[in-house]
């Protein structure tokens, strides 16, 4: 396969053959083998010599379901450590049908020209982008599938991206052309702003499982066991089908880990308002345009994604996760699931993280900006944001530096960015994820969803933590779905048997240990390289020192045995 | 000596003999010593485990002429690194005639408090501060001047400390009871206000070298050499009394070192209007309360201080240095002196640093919040400051917050932290000091100005720097002004003959090599352990690849050379 390089400084595109030793990567894997040899690690990441890079995972653009998962990465403005987010939709299934291991985006527009790169199967052309520049992003993202037709894949930042802002996402189109999903943790928006790339639009390929395949009997034989697997599974069958993520709610109140007000309390008392159960309910009583089960990527099987109708039936957002119910539904207060999709649905159209605006919000509430379920002050907030106002660019510029400037000590970050709304002291696990992940504290880079280890106790979480950080930086290299770990953590060689099959025998790692394992080290190795050491894999103080309601829980896991997480090395 | 220990967290106030292992140190090398000891290098630095410490040097309160400098330092919240700043005016001495080696603040008010220390030969009380909070600095100082005497000195924060703002002073009252001096660097006065402490306020001593002397007669011989030394030498003499700072300026624009708009141009053609000169001629014509030499502590022989009046001869500020003229007279590019000195006072009274505010105004332009040479414009953004709205509170967060919120790239700072105005490129071996000083970017911690080497030219910067970082490493803890230097550096005998008659025989480390290197260690260490590594002793990548004009310079010390800088440790 081959790769696509973007080099803004002088305006060029080059499409060679990836290095032979890529061939066994592909999404976060991929990323970072490409910035660890190509870019400085004490980069500024919004300077010149990041790289943007794009990479379909080692499975996708083959008809894998839940397998064209793209991955976006650079070093993070954000948090300054490598980042790599990986986002739904079908760009990255077209990418990877397109022949493309990675598209590398290098340099930087000079004098602040703007531009969008169009990708067609044999020809790839950067264009004029001032035209675009300065729309949120549905509209632009309507516009351009405008002009380049329906079958056009869009990647695209909005404001916050092009004015840099470090909680900016990159949002991809799902299959109704909605840009509704998004690369959104570590603000990889404005490392593509700062380039001045608005968007890029690739053509859809006519089958969206073109990328090669070494062995194709063997791959439908591996497809085939691993589709049936997903069908015979509880969670991949019924339970993301049904609720999406927002099933997670009811174990979350019960163990009290929501973020209510800035992490004060664990619990909340308005749970049967905006439930999984809840929303599901008034999603089938409106009807009209709303989907309480959805595929945010083409052939994906597991269809946990929904679509949110207004009062009137009309699509109101999509997708309503569990994250926009924890940090607007209990971060915030807010009780009424119009107004968290509502808020949702504006942090994707402005281009903000929901996490780290959820999370920036609750610290705003303790800075005096709004009150606890004032949902209205929120929507407001988000306008300044929309509008470019100073208050509106310190919101759009995360938790951390938010929180620094207006004067609040109580920060739920690590490595300067905001953690899930899961409470580090009612899920310790996840917690020792968010203290010593190379990602920062993103809880994708190890969730301990599928565990039985009781989350409230100290003991075994440095543990879980490392099988389920490898597991997951092993998954986010294939282009797969973190929801389809219930079934292949368990039977690994559902993985295997199909990558050995695509990419012939002894190409790839296995995985997931060594596959993840060597992930995690390149990683660690380019944190390491920009000044990261074990002092920065820490929770905030106040997590060990505030007792959380109401199970007066501490997080107490030894710090000690934090820094020996990555033993592995 | 003693240590006076005040606990905000439970209001207790505790008087106790100084460890032994102190008696060597103090100042600047006292304050490593505490932090080292008492302070996880990871906690957060406006948080209950940080402590401010307050450390005469170990020539204070002793007669000694431009001795009495107090050091000040913590964890700063502004670099995260150890932070030291020192300050002239009245309190050290006074401090250290109370046999005061070190007064600590550790802690944190509960639920708000807010608080005022007050001490006296034999007593130490903790006060109510709620009638000071909210007042700026001046009119703080004015109202408890008034309330405890004419004799106290005072150590105060302004509504930037209060706030918590990254870039917040402490000040301190100099012999006319005007607090014009300040610990200014790294952020100190939110350590302060986090505490919950408005301001210090100290009985004057009635002998003000009343600190204890192991061997009076030879303390008496040596000191009388050091003052003869000092009535020498041309600098200390001539130079500093009637020029001040700003005798530099000739040379930074004739090496093409001004940052001028920031940092893109090294030469400014208003110097006339500005310069040392023209300040001392502005001085002289107005006369009325205005001075050209000016004692910025008591007893102090070199005089380097200034008042300059108004057009009626009224003060308007002191003292006007170097770095106000570099900062808004070269980087925002204002040629009124008048308003330069309005600034000046701005910041004194508000409680903001003149560099770092400058950095960040300059980087304002931009952003677009003003133009080159507007001092409208400047004066206003100073004003949404002392009110503290949102972009008050940004602009008083520090250069490296700032420009991350505006979105502007080119950021002079180091570890967070603003350098001086002095650009890197024209100043080779300062910059070498920016970059690794374990001070962050903090010209004071190693500004070679007795050197003789080109500071165009890269080989020997890396040597240059280190051998002042050493000399003012030392120098710092001693109480001594840095303009001593120009005696004391080529005749450290002078040093270390009152070091041994003051402590005895063998206590202390030998003046500057052995102290020096022994300050820096424990400095490294602390940082180290903090989670810094070579990684983050960088300069910012414009600095190397944009050509500064006239002389189109760039910064070229490779920065394998810098990294090998603390080799002694």
């Amino acid at each position: 396969m081959d790769v696509l390089r973007l080099d803004l400084t002088n305006l060029s595109i080059l499409r060679e053959p990836a290095p032979p030793q890529w061939a066994s990567w592909g999404g976060r894997g991929l990323i970072g083998r490409v910035l660890s040899e190509e870019t400085p690690a004490t980069c500024d990441a919004l300077g010149r010599a990041n790289k943007l890079v794009f990479a379909p995972g080692l499975l996708s653009g083959r008809g894998v379901s839940a397998g064209d998962r793209l991955s976006i990465g650079a070093k993070s403005p954000l948090t300054g450590t490598i980042k790599e987010s990986n986002t739904g939709g079908n760009p990255g299934g077209s990418l990877a049908c397109l022949g493309l291991k990675a598209l590398i985006v290098e340099g930087r527009a000079p004098s602040g020209g703007k531009y969008i790169l169009h990708l067609e199967k044999d020809r790839a052309e950067l264009l004029p982008g001032d035209e675009y520049w300065g729309r949120p992003i549905f509209e632009a993202c309507s516009v351009l599938r405008q002009r380049f037709g329906k079958n056009s894949s869009v990647l695209c930042i909005g404001p916050t991206g092009e004015r840099q802002s470090l909680n900016s996402i990159i949002a991809a189109t799902d299959p109704d052309g909605y840009p509704s999903r998004s690369a959104s943790r570590g603000g990889l928006g404005a490392v593509m702003g700062a380039k001045g790339l608005k968007a890029i639009v690739i053509q859809d390929p006519d089958s969206r499982r073109s990328a090669p395949v070494a062995d194709p009997a063997g791959f439908r034989r591996s497809l085939k066991a691993y589709h049936q697997a997903l069908n015979d599974e509880y969670f991949t069958s019924k339970i993301f089908p049904e609720f999406g993520t927002a099933f997670v709610m009811d174990n979350v109140n019960h163990h009290g880990a929501f973020p209510c007000r800035n992490y004060t309390c664990g619990t909340i008392s308005h749970l049967d308002k905006i439930s999984g159960k809840a929303l599901r309910e008034l999603i089938l009583q409106r009807g009209g345009e709303g989907r309480t089960t959805h595929v945010c990527m083409s052939g994906c099987t597991i269809r946990s994604s929904n679509v949110v109708p207004d009062a009137s039936g009309k699509r109101l957002t999509s997708t309503l996760q569990y994250e926009a119910m924890g940090e607007f539904g209990a971060n915030l207060g807010i009780d009424d699931l119009d107004a968290i999709a509502r808020l949702n649905e504006m942090c994707n159209d402005i281009g903000l993280d929901v996490i780290e605006t959820g999370a920036t919000l609750g610290v705003g509430i303790e800075a005096g900006l709004l009150e606890y379920g004032d949902a209205e002050g929120a929507i407001r907030l988000l306008g300044e944001v929309r509008t470019g106002t100073v208050l509106g660019r310190l919101l759009a510029s995360g938790t951390a530096s938010f929180g620094r400037v207006m004067g609040v000590r109580r920060l739920p970050v690590v490595k300067g960015q905001a953690i899930a709304a899961y409470d580090p002291r009612a899920y310790k696990g996840l917690a020792v994820t968010y203290a010593t992940s190379p990602q920062g504290a993103d809880h994708t880079a190890g969730y301990p969803l599928y565990s039985t280890l009781d989350p409230h106790q100290p003991e075994g979480q440095v543990a879980l933590s490392r099988e389920v950080q490898v597991l997951r930086a092993a998954n986010d290299t294939l282009g797969l779905c973190s929801f389809v770990l219930a079934v292949t953590g368990p039977q690994p060689e559902l993985v295997n048997n199909m990558l050995e099959a695509a990419h012939g025998p002894g190409v790839c790692l296995s995985f997931p240990e060594a596959l993840g394992q060597e992930v995690l080290r390149t990683e660690l190795a380019f944190n390491r390289a920009a000044g990261f050491t074990p002092a920065h894999d820490r929770l905030p103080d106040f997590f060990r020192s505030e007792k959380l309601p109401p199970f007066d829980l501490v997080f107490d896991v030894p710090q000690e045995e934090m820094e020996r997480m990555h033993e592995f090395e």
